[in-house]
Formats: structure tokens, C-alpha cells, sequence
């Protein structure tokens, strides 16, 4: 059975991880506290980064798109990747816009203050980059929420790879309760949508010893 | 005509150009100072940055690596991606490990030192963060020696998207005559190599005045 490689609230993880169930790939998930350094894992992929994959033949893959994409072309159905070059585009836009410009400006900073610093202790928590994380945050939802009142999912009509990656970064965004949704009703609609898929729900299931999360974190309806 | 927006020393722009004289589309380029925030900028790519692709119809294209496999799609010959599934992980992996690794960790801080703090007065030069640069950049000749042994280009046999992403950031950081190439015949001979396609050529050519790169910048055979 594949292995993959993961920890907790790893945005890149998550979303390696629902693209497996979305393509009903079986496969162990196994936590890789990556901040360690353990030259075993560094052996599968010298960046040193969750999530990887190793695949029944022992073949290693790293990095998130690369994987994303592999993944696309060896298990084509159901596609993550849907229609024509134009609509192909416009979900590897949003995909890279949530992996990059929201996990740069928020979930980076939420993950490193929050977890590794004020719960981990690794460190002094720095309340400008929760300040400015929390700012941010906003300013991401509102594009979220522009996205899913014209679109049932982020990209189109079907749930895809830009679903996955915004789902694996706002869960755990969400897993702080830094989320107030009653502000966003837009967003939570789509969120429920895709609570309700098998892959997403998966994800909300970890749980890190002494850290809750908000009593709706897991709920389908909240 | 295409447009590309781009400025000069943005290694995502320099990737985006190389794919598009390799794949032999002519297009207009016009430098945009992203940090200027021109709201006729935004309204293309609301993430503010280059690249920004104009095709002929007026469609705005954002996003590098959405803009790669989109430019691979709609453009198949010359192919970047090349090979079979596995191929093309691993010429994506590399893509993604130019992008992101060698990107947050050497061309970022170089550019917005040496570019943007020294040069233009934007901000007190944090000497740290060149150090940690200067560090960072000979883990990474490491890697791309140990490559370039192996194999004639970064992923394989043949030129791919891998070289166009780290000629695009290595070609930045030697702007600033930060590689001592003599320490690094291996990488050399690469550099060579790809140096001599019309693709890299086209991005030597850039000068900002009164920032001047070193004399063998711009050498074919240095």
C-alpha cells in the first residue's frame, strides 16, 4: 500500500491526501515531525518537506504539484484537472493562488505562531505576523466568497484541485478557530459543500494531543 | 501581439520568457513595477505580480506554473515536459524545487537586498538575510552540480521547463556576481550549455542603469 507522508497541519499534506481519496487510492498515512530531520526522510526527499508519497515499487515523490499532477496523469479518474486548456488553467491558477499567496500571507504564519511556537514552544510567538495573518485572512475569504457565488465549486461546476488546495488551507486555518463564520456566509456554503465529501472529512479527523479544535471544526452542518 | 508583463530581475517572469522563445511565440515585453500597485496591473492579475500573459484575444494569464503547463497544453512543440509520467515528475519536481526552494531561499532575499533595499532605497539592507543567501546558494550549486553530472540537462537528456527554472533564477543571482564559478566547474558546464539557446541568451540582455552585472554575465563562454 502507498505510504504518505505527512504531519498534522500541513496545508500541502491535507491536499496530497484528498486528492488520493477523491481518486479511491488506499494508502497509510504516516507522521513525519519534518522539523526533525530524520536522515531517513531526508533520504526521500532532500527538501526535507511533507507531504511525500511512496508509491508499492518504493519510488519516492515530492513536491506538491509535481505530485499533484503525477497523480493526475497516472490516475486520471475521477479528474481534478477538468475541461478545456482555458478551464485547466484557471484551476491550476486558483491551486497555486491557495498553496502560495494564501499559504504565504496566512496559513505559513498561523501554522509557525500558533503551533510550533505558542503550542510547540519552538520559539517566541511574534503577534505581528498573527496580526497580520489575521488581516490577510480576510482579505483571502473575501476572494473566496467572490469565487462561490458565482461558482458552485472555486473553479466550476465540479469539485477539483482548486477545491482541494483551498479546503486543505482553511481547515486549517480553521483548526485555530480564527475563522468567524458567521461573517462569511458565502464561504461556509461552500465549505459545507465540500465538508461533506468523503476526502475533505478525512482530513478533519486529526487530532494533535492538548491542542482542540473549535467545537464545529468536524461538524458537516455548522 | 502577446504581452508579457515582467521586470528584471523577476526569475518567474525570466521562466515564463524562456518557455515562450523556446516554444517560438513572439510576444511584446513591458516592464510593470509590481511594487507599484498600478491598479490597471491588478484588475489582470489581482495577485499584483509578474508574469502577467496578455494572449492576442485580450485574456490575462497569471500564475507561473499555471502558465507553463497552460503554454505546454495549447502549444505542445517544442515539449518542456518530456518523457513519460515519471519524466515528467521529476521534471516538475525539479520546477517546483527551482520556484520554491532555491527561490525562498537565495533569489528572494538577493533581489530584495540587492535589488530592491541596496539599489533603490526601499528598505535598510538586512546583512543576515545576505549571508543566509550567500549559504543557501552553495547548497544549491551542490544539488545542481550533482544533476548536472548525471545527466546532460537538469532532468535529463534533453532541455526542459527544470532548466528553464533554474537558468531563470541562476541567471538573477549571477546579475550580482554572487557565484564564483570557478568553485563550480560542474555547473559551469551547464550553464554553458543552456546559455547558448536563444531562449536564455534573450534574458542576459537586460540591464537595469547603473546597476551594472559583471563582465562575464552576458558571455556565452565564461
Amino acid at each position: 500500500m502507498p505510504i504518505l507522508y505527512h504531519h498534522w497541519l500541513s496545508p500541502s499534506a491535507r491536499f496530497v491526501r484528498a486528492l488520493l481519496v477523491e481518486k479511491r487510492v488506499a494508502f497509510e498515512l504516516r507522521l513525519e515531525k519534518e522539523w526533525e530531520r530524520r536522515p531517513a526522510f531526508l533520504a526521500l526527499n532532500p527538501a526535507g518537506e511533507v507531504p511525500v508519497l511512496v508509491m508499492d515499487d518504493g519510488h519516492a515523490y515530492s513536491g506538491t504539484m509535481a505530485i499533484a499532477e503525477y497523480l493526475e496523469e497516472v490516475i486520471p479518474e475521477p479528474p481534478m484537472l477538468i475541461g478545456d486548456a482555458e478551464d485547466r488553467y484557471e484551476i491550476r491558477r486558483l491551486t497555486g493562488w491557495f498553496h502560495n499567496k494564501l499559504g504565504t500571507e496566512v496559513t505559513r504564519h498561523t501554522v509557525s505562531e500558533k503551533l510550533f511556537k505558542r503550542f510547540l514552544r519552538m520559539g517566541e510567538p511574534d503577534s505581528e505576523a498573527i496580526r497580520c495573518a489575521s488581516h490577510n485572512l480576510k482579505v483571502h475569504l473575501k476572494y473566496i466568497s467572490y469565487l462561490s457565488e458565482r461558482r458552485h465549486y472555486l473553479a466550476g461546476p465540479q469539485f477539483t484541485m482548486a477545491d482541494a488546495a483551498a479546503a486543505a488551507h482553511i481547515s486549517v486555518v480553521d483548526y485555530f478557530g480564527d475563522i468567524n463564520w458567521e461573517d462569511w456566509p458565502q464561504v461556509k456554503e461552500w465549505y459545507v459543500r465540500v465538508k461533506s465529501r468523503r476526502s475533505v472529512r478525512a482530513l478533519l479527523e486529526d487530532r494533535i494531543t492538548g491542542l482542540k479544535p473549535p467545537a464545529h471544526y468536524s461538524e458537516l452542518d455548522f
